[in-house]
């Protein structure tokens, strides 16, 4: 079967790279891989780190095609591609939650996944419509990032709020009520919620409703910050001590 | 003169969209515009954002012209785009100072620059190699901060310290010595720098005789924070009080 570039309903994604590519065959316990293509001009730096050495040890099926990386390769320099399976996912619920609301941008996202899995941060919940998890260009911003999460989509913050209740839930808004910095001695006790709103308009009013809401500290030089350095700043203080 | 799109030594940049093109005309004290370009299909959401109306008030030349829009748009839909003289500028001696060493990312910079104007910080210096500034790429992820902050850039390291000597300098290091959550109760009394390495790479080690080096803490499933990040993260913390 011929593979195409990313779409949303397709069955498959790939990582773009030698990096991701390792990373996703470390994770092949947790996914399917279908197949790794490797590009004629691809040259093994070392003997350890030869991508066909890896994937005979991995029993991977290995093809050279250089059509497939003009059909799916961005203009940076990638030379091994790993097509894996998509598959359905969940997020524990005995942990602390990521949810992001409506997000939009696949590079932010995947920036997230990073940096939200640096801070201890395992379980991501995105709220339609909001951007594909899977689309290679999250799981390449995410460094990796991506195999080492959970995820799930829920139609509203509304479901996914009922299916999750015994949870403090925290909402970033810029009309927050609490300054993120008199929240910095919080003690992890019962699981809890992150929750962000879209990089454009972020969280609407009503959520106030759902629990605390805080702001991040700025100047009103700035509208805004942006999404993924704030949810930065948010894991980095709510991190596991 | 035809405008082209934009290359590194060209004697203007210029700003894609209506709110970047609307700051840089509030700013036009500081930067000299050359002209404004309007798309055919311009169409203002009222009378007191129309760009007409703007210019005129302004006494800027605007020009409708489809060309400038094909050469010099990226894919998002841009009706109006601002040309504008690049110029000399430096950092205030007295101010603290946000120092890049050999910055890759353009998008990186401008998210660090709306992030910085955001916690106070206005003098940026960039060690070469490094991204232009006056990228438009940059402009445009700053989301307009551009125009509020100064900057320069050095030819080295040793270069800028050699000029800018009365001052504390932190570096952001994986290796650093000092955990950044105990630098919290730091109050500013003499100006100080925060010095970030490249995307990729870091500071190079000798960096550590140049000052404190310090460490965001994180957990070893990643390997670094993404740098606009990882610079928020630090940026909250030397923020004034």
């Amino acid at each position: 079967m011929e593979v195409r570039r990313y779409v949303h309903n397709a069955a498959y994604s790939y990582t773009l790279g030698m990096a991701l590519t390792v990373e996703l065959i470390s994770q092949k316990d947790s996914y399917l891989i279908r197949k790794i293509y490797v590009h004629p001009d691809y040259a093994p730096k070392d003997d350890k780190c030869n991508i066909f050495n890896i994937c005979k040890e991995a029993r991977l099926t290995v093809e050279i095609n250089q059509k497939v990386f003009n059909r799916l390769s961005t203009k940076e320099n990638v030379y091994v591609i790993g097509i894996f399976e998509k598959h359905a996912m969940h997020v524990a619920p005995g942990e602390s939650h990521i949810v992001l609301v409506n997000p939009s941008d696949s590079g932010n996202l995947g920036t997230i996944l990073r940096t939200g899995l640096g801070f201890g941060f395992k379980d991501y919940v995105i709220i339609k419509p909001g951007v594909d998890i899977y689309n290679p260009k999250t799981i390449r911003s995410s460094m990796g990032a991506f195999f080492h999460v959970r995820y799930a989509y829920y139609d509203s913050f509304e479901e996914y709020r009922q299916k999750f209740t015994n949870r403090q839930i925290y909402l970033f808004m810029l009309d927050g009520k609490i300054n993120l910095k008199d929240m910095k001695k919080r003690k992890k006790k019962t699981p809890f919620s992150l929750v962000f709103g879209n990089e454009g308009s972020g969280l609407p009013d009503f959520f106030h409703n759902y629990g605390d809401s805080i702001y991040i500290e700025h100047n009103h030089e700035i509208d805004s910050l942006n999404l993924s350095v704030a949810f930065g700043i948010a894991a980095n203080v709510f991190s596991e001590e």
